[in-house]
């Protein structure tokens, strides 16, 4: 277990049992399935959505017979947009360990991911009413229909932050938001302040990835190819590059942009024109921007030892360093 | 419309109203989208799974509010299921159409798979009870199992007809066999009755694979190419081949399997000591078996005008010239 919650002994303990049920939840496949599935749920994550959830439902009546296996459900539908994201990315590595599509080829990775989500889908109509299963099924729309939303913008230079923001809203923050939500009702907490969860995991997840994107635009050049290398080469323009364009008068950036065949000399090219039009500077900006309205929905939560802990994980996701 | 149904006017009309039914639960993702999904829909697959449906249900009260979405639901999972094994194959071309990884790559196919199964879930959800939803997503696991199962038998010459078996009524039969049963329920006949109708369709889709697999091995040298090259290549031994192994007594048709790297000259080695060593003999006789198995299954259900229809079905089905 990554050793991210170890200052919450109790927050630990529950998200050991989570990971049990996502195991027992994969049931018996072979072996051949099964072991890289494992190694995926056993890799190191954060497991993030599982605990907003179950600390979204200890600010009401918590139950965790009612909560854990929907946290577990919420996690191992993550893990299979992981494992469908390496198929895409060509990814060799996550978590510092081999992808499944890299190790056991992409078909093996379509079909895992697609028997994960087939399996949690199974695991909540077990346990939950039709409700439950319709918000899961309309995040899972909502989560493609933001990956495939990325596609309209392939190698778009006109891609507006408006745009950006809508993508990052439905492929990231759209779990975020699903996970707080679920756990305030599954606490029996009413729709209204439910809504105050989703909202802020909405908040948090916008956060959360702007950051994440900025990042990939600071360090040194090395750094910079690695993870700027791979969105850029497929034409996913992020907040630091959109906002750059912005200020890109004498369209060098553009015109750069538009040769699309990129090779490492032309990405640090484009990296450093980002931070000459102050595409780094605007990023951060709604980066801040973002930071305090989850801050400010978290603080409309009412006040008790979960909203300490999920201001404390919300601090630490968005105080990254860049 | 795929003219196979002209006869059957009413079920063609049946099967408009499927079609419908499936591009309005696709919804209003951009048109990126909707478009390579709605060519899917439109490129005149036979859509026997939903046809089985209707008719089962139409042993019973046929209550068409209650049938033609779920036999939508069936035909948007078994769309999913073949864009995705587009990506694995890397096929160009289904159907006489572009396929969706080849003409818009394979993450895009990716995601518009994914993108349909969440949006069948959340059909059949909205539509029907847990129940349904449980049986779906069971077919959708025994589905990817099938797929999976093929993987710890690639290259594995010592593959047996039994296993060959289990993988072919997990990957293809077990949708028409869930499709039967489904209808026979909705058409409101007993459990037992509906047990009835689901292994008829577990004996038809075995026989069909058998059928499909044993077409792979006829044909001229060139047609052989295209059909067994994929298969084979990817270490999948189908029944013509695993006869063949079984009679393999000077090793020579193992032997060239376990060098794996196949030109073509090599695949049409392998054909040809398959044809040797009655493969294809064989395996047509197990097609023959199954076929039978399925008009017997199909002889237990009650006598009336749809029972006429299924074997007319099955029996065009079954009876390619081979």
């Amino acid at each position: 277990m990554n050793t991210y919650w170890n200052k919450y002994p109790e927050l630990l303990s529950d998200l050991k049992e989570v990971k049990a049920i996502m195991k027992n939840t994969i049931g018996h496949p072979s072996a051949f399935i099964r072991d890289p599935i494992f190694q995926m749920i056993d890799s190191g994550g954060k497991m993030l959505r599982p605990a907003m959830l179950i600390l979204s439902s200890k600010f009401g009546k918590y139950d965790p017979e009612r909560v854990l296996p929907l946290a577990a459900a919420v996690e191992l539908f993550h893990t299979a947009t992981l494992i469908h994201d390496d198929i895409i990315d060509d990814s060799k590595i996550r978590r510092n360990t081999k992808t499944i599509q890299s190790q056991f080829g992409k078909d093996v990775a379509v079909y895992s991911g697609d028997y994960i989500i087939a399996r949690s889908f199974m695991l909540i109509h077990e346990e939950y009413d039709q409700q439950m299963l319709r918000n899961l099924s309309k995040k899972i729309v909502q989560i493609c229909t933001g990956e495939l939303k990325q596609y309209t913008h392939k190698y778009d230079s006109n891609i507006c932050v408006y745009d950006y923001i809508k993508i990052v809203a439905a492929k990231t923050a759209a779990l975020f938001a699903m996970s707080m939500y679920t756990g305030a009702r599954l606490g029996d907490l009413d729709e209204k302040t439910a809504r105050l969860f989703g909202l802020a995991g909405l908040k948090i997840g916008i956060a959360y990835q702007i950051i994440d994107d900025c990042l990939d635009y600071c360090g040194t050049d090395d750094s910079i190819l690695k993870s700027a290398r791979n969105d850029l080469r497929q034409g996913f323009y992020t907040l630091p590059l959109i906002c750059a364009l912005k200020y890109d008068k004498d369209n060098t950036l553009k015109t750069l942009l538009d040769t699309t065949d990129f090779n490492d000399d032309d990405i640090l090219k484009i990296y450093h024109l980002v931070i000459d039009k102050n595409g780094i500077t605007k990023a951060k900006e709604y980066a801040m921007r973002y930071t305090q309205k989850a801050y400010a929905a978290l603080e409309r939560l009412p006040e008790c030892n979960s909203r300490t802990i999920l201001k404390d994980i919300t601090h630490s996701l968005l105080e990254r360093q860049y």
